[in-house]
């Protein structure tokens, strides 16, 4: 598999602009990824510290399975890029989204204790991969945030071959990650957790309330 | 009647821009269509699995009254087209929209054991067609969910002949449709709706609170 | 005072669009006017049951005093127009806005049995002319809802009489309106009560949950 | 240090425009400035009572220590500029934002007894300058608010003393104030607080009602 890189840069700044006009990439944070090639790994990624509703398709960095960057620019891939790498390894997965938005920020914390937080009964999963109906049940596990990029990726790995199914997972007060075989899946599942997310997170104050 | 269809197309994908900009067709979710001619009918329908931010006119398909495509594309169109013309026969509807936003998912969720949502006195229901004063009473019916279409549609039919004042429905956990005699009426009858749905659950929380 | 129509019916759509866009005049409701000339007035309004997404500068209608059309449109005006030139008089207003927003509809139910809400206490306060500082209370007289729009203007005419200090008040379950010397001030008093509004209704849900 | 004014001018235009866009600038609300020069001291200050949302590179007023105009506009700068020098001065900041959001004016309310708002143990603070790990705990202290410009800034400029890891502060129901070494800094630092106050206002909620 190789794609075209320029326009795969085009359609990830593309991306990274909508996200953020959603309040999903405030700050410069989140990150985006997708696949060039798999053998030898090569992947597209925003680069850090970016206002991700500026980036420009010049500025996506190429990585190699180290997180080493290829491609001769001035700035940094993202802190975030093992993760990506990762779940691109582990999932065969050809694009990766990283978001922090107040929803999954709130839910991966109120939910913590639980382990992760249990999606079901809703038509919107259907829009997950694989999934035919709305009577599917979806874990996404929740993961202690660290600093440790390389302790975060090691647990991360082992919560994917624990979590077959799972289509993302929460770090814990500090955002969600998905992926896809492509870039539209992955923006696909992004928007799909990200709805599930608000939709329980909403829920959960009304039901409480009308005791 | 007939109507020109590159024109409606274009309508259709400025229309699903225009939603999915608000969040209620995230995720390729939710799904439109209007009506090309009567007889024999042919539905103008945007295609399954389309990221509706994204959609084209060229993409827009046209199906009979069968969800048959009739123009030569790749794409399918929607699996929830035989609702679409269920609705378009029963109600004689120049226009079906259906929306999955986080407050109509959640109502048909809060409401499901009355089976359904009453909203009342407020102005905005004037924007539902020939309602005249904000002391109407609209009932929203909510339907179980379901992914047999075809069961699906039945029980829709039947709702149909049961509500025959309703301007709209909901599916549980799912979403909201409604429609009109053409596709402008339609859209102002889902934001009016969307807009209910929102004021109705936010009240809810606020209300309750104030105890 | 005699104002470049042209110029005015632009403005008009541009503000139109901008509320539109905020969710604040959803599904064709809510309406928009200023003055071209005072004696005879002359009134630049939006025309009845179009999309204010998409309203164009050509379908802004002119009215007189007596909410008769004076352009030749085959549009006719807001039913609303009354108010507006209730307002126009006895304000002295170039300019008045009336939105349909969640929040000012929730707040004119919340607070309907008080007659009205005060605001005090906020820096946005300053935004309403002649308000120099955040200690200033304003109070949003809420007016019963009708069809009434002879006796609705009526009521209003008494209203404003009573409350000369308002910027704005509400409709019950209606909406809010607002005015302005010239438009710019309209839309800044518009975008300052709505988020005044706001700010008040997620307050009571926090204040009361800290209890 | 001295940078081009126009491009500088350009930059405080369109972030005001996306500021705008989100809601933190409302009715001609908040202001913005960047540092054209230390020595003596000018600075880019957007004008008093502009639309934030048509703000044009034009409109941008350069002003002196003092808060005195150099440039030859008809407009007057922000009655808040002594804020701005105060916190340029003493912080050492290339730029200043300050904004009204919903969520900002309702925490600045809701912990003004605390004397200011601790946010800890979220990712996002790393997005705040020089901050290493997601468990830094940010102190965001509420002032008082006022109409003597004087007197607030000399207050600020002793809270800014007393607080010296700040990276900004709460005016009670009123807004937000932080900066950054530059323009792009400031964003970044205002899109991250925003989003820390709102995920800890809707925190409060669902917490409080889950009990």
């Amino acid at each position: 598999m190789s794609v075209n890189l320029p326009e795969l840069a085009s359609s990830l700044a593309s991306v990274a602009k909508s996200l953020h006009a959603r309040g999903w990439l405030l700050g410069t944070s989140g990150n985006l990824s997708a696949v060039v090639q798999r053998e030898p790994l090569r992947l597209a990624m925003s680069p850090s510290g970016i206002d991700k509703g500026e980036l420009t398709p010049q500025q996506v960095l190429t990585i190699d399975e180290h997180a080493n960057v290829i491609s001769d620019h001035g700035v940094k891939p993202s802190d975030e890029s093992l993760l990506h790498i990762c779940i691109v390894k582990q999932r065969g997965a050809g694009a990766v989204l990283h978001t922090h938005s107040v929803w999954n920020t709130m839910l991966s914390d109120l939910f913590s204790a639980e382990g992760g937080v249990n999606i079901q009964g809703y038509e919107m999963l259907k829009g997950l991969q694989d999934v035919r109906t709305h009577e599917h049940s979806e874990w996404l596990p929740i993961v202690k945030n660290s600093q440790d990029m390389q302790t975060l990726a090691d647990t991360i790995a082992l919560t994917l071959e624990e979590h077959k199914a799972a289509h993302g997972f929460l770090l814990e007060r500090h955002g969600l990650y998905t992926w896809g075989e492509n870039l539209a899946q992955a923006k696909r599942h992004i928007e799909i957790l990200e709805f599930l997310l608000e939709t329980l997170g909403r829920t959960l104050l009304v039901k409480n309330n009308r005791g």
